[in-house]
């Protein structure tokens, strides 16, 4: 991966696409980054780097990603998810060359029914929408997630930005199964990845599928051609 | 409703299927019941109910429903859990004429991964499912919510006990639009109902979609007929 940034920093690649890695031997070969993703980071200095879904009929955002549900609900704070709402809109823009449509996902059942189910609707994503908005973001939310994923698969929007990791690699996986291309924003250049782990039960038989790295790999090139 | 109950409970009925109500509506009326489940519920004496969708291609059993998300992970315990178990697989054996095969979603995002995103699996679900087959039910789990669903539609198993209302509600109704339906396990008889609200804003725009209906009425039907 080292080489990978170097021959991108130095020009000669536009983008890095990475296959899955054994999170457990990275560890036994001494490095501390948990993953890829924190790895490129690390490398680039990137201080801040989100996990985005892409699919041809799906996109997710995601707000937390891999933090304990307990810990998800405390990071749904409108400060936040108002930085991170911007920071993804600026990557979109910057990656498919427009302005994105948002959706913002509601965290409880029916967006919460005014109050009666939680109040994370009515204290902190309906003033994290209206300050985005304020800045120009082109947003709509929150709807209630057993809605807006048909929402915007219907064409309504480019992408849903979901408050925990389940609520958005449920859906996309779902819909888009082997399809779908982990796209890491906030990095200088272009990284694609398979949506799935290294499966190392089916290592060696011929069966694994490459259609996600395939995937990966095609947007890869289509983003580096925007 | 106090005529379709009476008309069930004297034999000239096997079930009862349920248009969506107006929630406000009851309320003004004098009704405290906040929905027909609940009402059901109270006429029939039933004291524990719970909500199942069931569709062709994918069924899910709720263990909590209308209660926030900090709410609903307060109550995802051993104990509840079991209990909640043990309901859903008596009941679809009452309804459906044989044993169920369940797979129990996580909650944390890769099922908690040992323990490092989230103590949920380790502490309280896995207890839950080693005494559920000491009870002789037929369980996997916690199995990670991004995989299970699929795993499910491939036939594996005959439904997905889910945690928290969305967890059910979001993939039932991306992959089974409005062909999925609400049985209401517990009563004395069948009820079914459809997945959706009363949608006043196409009131007599003649735009309304049947097919929830008919699909609940079908499902009644064949439930009458086991």
């Amino acid at each position: 991966i080292e080489t990978a940034v170097a021959l991108v920093s130095g020009g000669k690649a536009d983008g890095i696409v990475t296959a899955p890695i054994h999170k457990e031997a990275l560890s036994l070969a001494g490095y501390s980054d948990p993953g890829h993703t924190e790895m490129l980071g690390r490398l680039t200095g990137s201080k801040k780097v989100g996990m985005f879904f892409w699919s041809e009929s799906l996109s997710v955002a995601l707000l937390t990603t891999h933090l304990s549900m307990r810990e998800a609900l405390r990071k749904i704070r409108c400060k936040q998810v108002l930085a991170k709402l911007v920071f993804f809109d600026s990557e979109w823009e910057r990656f498919f060359g427009k302005r994105a449509r948002i959706a913002l996902a509601a965290l409880n059942p029916h967006a919460g029914e005014g109050g009666r189910f939680g109040v994370e609707e009515t204290k902190e994503l309906q003033p994290a929408i209206e300050m985005a908005r304020e800045k120009g973001l082109l947003i709509d939310g929150p709807i209630p997630a057993d809605t807006v994923f048909a929402m915007t698969m219907a064409g309504k929007y480019d992408f849903v930005f979901c408050l925990y990791h389940d609520q958005g690699t449920v859906p996309i996986k779902l819909v888009c199964r082997r399809q779908s291309v982990n796209v890491t924003f906030g990095l200088p250049f272009i990284r694609t990845s398979v949506d799935h782990g290294t499966a190392m039960d089916i290592a060696g038989k011929w069966s694994a599928s490459p259609e996600s790295l395939l995937a990966a790999i095609r947007l890869a090139a289509r983003l580096a051609c925007c």
